[in-house]
């Protein structure tokens, strides 16, 4: 089976879901969603990768890459986002093994290194550099605009802290390694001066992509490819609706996703309800 | 120390609220909610009842009804529903002793009853209804409009049940009893006939009000008294917030109403970060 959960069931600890006053282990939550989600008879299918969404009448029905094909009277899309990657030469090959996307999940790997890189000066950069930096020595973060976009607050933090040294203007152009990441190869916007910078590992943040690539014909996505919603969480198609992380306007974390989520099936209850014809028949009760 | 939790607090055991497979009662799921705050340094202040909110300046001020005020930059609003009260002789006296306002609470305490009274015949009545039709002989739902306001599958459930009695365009008038509820007066709206109905309790589900009394001179409400937000769940008051039950247009589900506080929170936050000159300061770090 696929591992359940998504992001948040990749993530090593989680401290903030309601609920769970001493943290629990995102594999441990996902796996408690699952648990209860089947015993009122939630059927899951895993494995299974999306090609698109199509209405037909009053039918929806989800096609997969592989040929099947899924009908029903409605649909909540709540796919998630993926970490975006660099797309520099040796980023596939060395991640795992010196690149990260995670530093709740892997940074405790880097228990005394020397140097980490953080690439990206956003929230998420500097908050999870923040993290890092009970791990090693020195923390570089380079960031590839001018100037940091994290809040003010962290900015703070990070520039009194330190461990920390920031770079701004500097590009990623590659990754170096033999075995598994030795180097990252930069070049400095202003001056166009290039270095490799040795590290024992790079953890990349420069954002989230939302996985709505098999949406792109059918749904109306935001200019960064979010779903867009109405205030009730349909989506451009009537039947579709979105909810989570994928969705334009989400706030990216697990309690609010799950919030929407149950709000967005109360608003496919309300959607069955208003066609009369087609709202679920109740077998055994 | 005030109960907490609220409405999901005084709930005998929640079945619906993901992370908890086997259901969780509602005060130990409110006391995990507690303790988890605690550890972020959440300090909670109880039995403290609000007079109003205002601003003044870039400060939001909360007075109590004992003359305190508290202070902030901004504030949310999560004070939820209350179930409505009936509003008729005897009420005050018989709740608890008879007449209720939650059938998972006390449902159960009339195991092999003969007759039960719901009062209220939308989708609250009908679902409490047919919880409590497990426990007693008969159930006889009383409304007061000419027709059921349940979904068409709860009205076909319970009119297909054998221990339901329906009873529309139906007044109460008031309570009688001695000791405990005995009676149930009603009058026919249609033919103005007057009756008294023996019942061993009846359970009163007609609606739940805001508690938002305190709100109505500062705060835009809806007809119904529910707080009005924007899409960033700010209220008509800048700096003021509103999350959960009490907004207009929530679901009414605790899980829907945990999301909309973690969201609520971090609209606050963005809001603090555009005032530079608000942002919290980290004291300790």
């Amino acid at each position: 089976m696929e591992r359940s959960g998504g992001q948040a069931g990749a993530t090593e600890r989680i401290d903030n879901y309601p609920g769970f006053p001493e943290g629990i282990g995102g594999a441990d939550l996902a796996g408690r969603f699952v648990q209860q989600a089947r015993r009122y008879g939630v059927e899951m299918v895993s494995g299974v990768a999306i090609a698109g969404v199509q209405r037909d009448g009053e039918t929806v029905s989800i096609t997969t890459t592989t040929g099947e094909e899924y009908c029903g009277h409605a649909a909540i899309i709540a796919t998630g986002t993926s970490y975006r990657r660099l797309g520099v030469p040796g980023e596939e090959r060395w991640t795992g093994a010196g690149i990260h996307y995670c530093a709740t999940c892997d940074g405790p790997f880097y228990k005394g290194a020397d140097e980490l890189i953080v690439i990206g000066g956003g929230n998420s950069g500097l908050e999870e550099g923040l993290f890092l930096a009970q791990f090693a020595r020195r923390i570089r973060v380079l960031e590839y605009q001018p100037k940091l976009s994290a809040s003010r607050l962290l900015q703070e933090k990070v520039l009194n802290h330190p461990r920390f040294e920031v770079h701004t203007n500097v590009e990623v152009t590659g990754l170096e390694g033999s075995g598994r990441l030795s180097a990252v190869h930069t070049r400095d916007r202003s001056t166009g001066k290039v270095q490799a910078i040795r590290a024992d590992a790079a953890f990349v943040f420069i954002g989230l992509d939302p996985n709505t690539s098999f949406l792109k014909t059918t749904i109306a996505l935001d200019r960064w490819g979010f779903v867009e919603t109405e205030a009730n969480f349909q989506t451009s198609l009537p039947g579709v609706f979105a909810a989570g992380d994928v969705r334009a306007g989400a706030t990216k974390q697990l309690g609010s996703a799950v919030g929407e989520g149950i709000t967005a099936l109360l608003m496919v209850r309300r959607y069955l309800e208003q066609r009369a014809h087609l709202a679920p028949r109740v077998v055994n009760d």
